[in-house]
């Protein structure tokens, strides 16, 4: 059978364009005996796959020139020669950009329909979960009557990050690039939220939210926004570095003010990190995002397009800050 | 009595001048009961002691103008009012840079002059000897074969983790900023040191040194060579974050290119610390160094000037590179 794909056409240089992105039809053959064809049901975009897009060592092997776009997807068998995969089973994985997939089912974990939204297990209980989950309770801990910031707070991983921190009793103020995004941020019950694109001195909105100081940072996006953090952290802050994204499209490294001498003066601690770090305790995050949504505690919310060929306009809407909570394309 | 004392008698603007201390002498009423009367043997002039000199606060509170200099001292009971420190009694303290102090004992710890030279307790058994430890073993924790580089090598905390890291197995590289002082590094058996001031290509000479990339940095400097250290972190890289001395004297916030990305590729940690921060640990810390010194494993190296009005010259020699390893005063 032949099936639509998405390859990369070239390395971008700065903003990703149209231009990168190539629709090629390729032909599957028939399952072999342990394979099964898959059909894509939702693509997850998310905006650690510009670093993916760029040659070089990162904490992620690059794209190939010439080869399917990839990442996470939720598919449905629909040809089975492995019995552990029959039918209509659903699973979620690391999948090129294919309407259709032939898959050994290596890496494929199953997803249980009745827990939530199929598509969640790309956004709350998926990788976005995970990567607030960890990052904000292994690496910030933070502690009931804290102040914590988010950065990119309306995103997938930073509106998870702020209801954890409320269900840990901190307060918790975020950031995000639009009115409607601070307004959906208040009613998830952050005590803060700024428009970092129409506050005049975000520095000063954030001193004014934080009056106490900031004991704990989850920086999705660097740049300004965290130079106005360090200057308001606490002794013994605690930062989980998780992304940056105001510079993954730089074509030269960005200059800033240099932190060192704040992060001294604090003792504070900063943590890079990505979710695969965590990889061997990621059931027990799952099981307990889930415990937490099925009990009404989290929230979460997607923006959803449609269409495989839209594929690459989601996932260029994310440097565009169209989505609010995950960015999800529907496929079928 | 009459002593001797040196006042702060301006606050610098950049580098610090002999306009910023005043000579002065002060009355001191023969000791009541409880306190003794100390006579200062050994004045310890360390880089942290610029930051007090500024207004505002940092991770202590700053030296107040008009009123004594005061640091890490070791000084000899002369009269005593205190049954606990009878006369002849060594002690060392965060004491004010006077020639005699009327102390009531507090904050005061015994020197075991038999474990070392007496100096060697603002030193190597000190809060530098202190900060090395906890630094580099506590936040850093080199394993063996890792690698291990170390800015400001040369001096009093630099000289320490470079020979903790020996000890625990590590490949080690310092930098420093004279032949002089490489030569003394490699003599204590540094892998590698490189003299930043004379090596054209910093970055290339450190990515030379450190051909399996960076496991941990111990930074007392910042700037270019921690930029450069930067681009060689392995992945769960450890950066101990002590010191910043070429940025002390800056009278800007100064810029550089932003680090987070590079931390955030490799999931590298960065943690900001001061020797206080261990301070419930550090019986532990004196006990290990000095087991190590005694058993010839640690070897220590001072620069002592001699005279107490030679303090102020000796702590502006600091920022001009004079020590190696650590500057102290030789009173008495």
């Amino acid at each position: 059978m032949k099936t639509k794909t998405i390859l990369l056409a070239s390395r971008p240089k700065g903003l990703p364009t149209n231009e990168q992105f190539q629709f090629d039809t390729l032909d599957l053959p028939a399952p072999a005996a342990g394979q099964v064809l898959l059909k894509t049901r939702y693509v997850s975009v998310d905006p650690y796959m510009r670093g993916r897009m760029n040659e070089g060592k990162s904490y992620i092997a690059p794209f190939t020139v010439g080869e399917p776009m990839a990442g996470g997807a939720v598919a449905e068998v629909v040809e089975s020669q492995n019995p552990a995969l029959p039918v209509g089973s659903l699973v979620v994985g690391n999948l090129p950009w294919q309407e259709y997939i032939l898959s050994d089912g290596k890496g494929l974990n199953p997803v249980p329909a009745d827990k939530a939204p199929i598509s969640y297990f790309l956004g709350l209980l998926g990788m976005p979960g995970l990567t607030a989950y960890f990052g904000l309770l292994d690496i910030c801990q933070p502690r009931a009557g804290e102040t914590v910031v988010v950065s990119g707070a309306a995103g997938a991983v930073g509106m998870v990050v702020g209801q954890l921190a409320k269900i840990q009793g901190a307060r918790v103020i975020g950031t995000a690039g639009s009115d409607e995004k601070v307004a959906y941020l208040k009613q998830l019950g952050f005590d803060e939220a700024i428009n970092y694109k129409t506050t005049p001195d975000i520095a000063q909105a954030l001193a004014a939210a934080a009056p106490a100081g900031v004991d704990c940072y989850f920086d999705n996006v660097g740049g300004p926004i965290t130079d106005a953090v360090y200057d308001l952290l606490n002794k013994h802050a605690r930062i989980a570095l998780c992304g940056q994204i105001s510079s993954y499209n730089d074509t030269e490294v960005p200059v800033g003010p240099r932190p060192e001498s704040k992060l001294l003066k604090t003792s504070a601690k900063l943590q890079g990190f990505i979710v695969g770090d965590y990889y061997s305790r990621w059931p027990e995050g799952v099981q307990k995002l889930t415990e937490w949504y099925s009990q009404g505690k989290l929230q979460f919310e997607e923006t959803i397009t449609e269409g495989f060929d839209q594929i690459p306009a989601a996932f260029l809407g994310l440097f565009k800050g169209e989505n609010t909570g995950k960015a999800i394309v529907k496929v079928a």
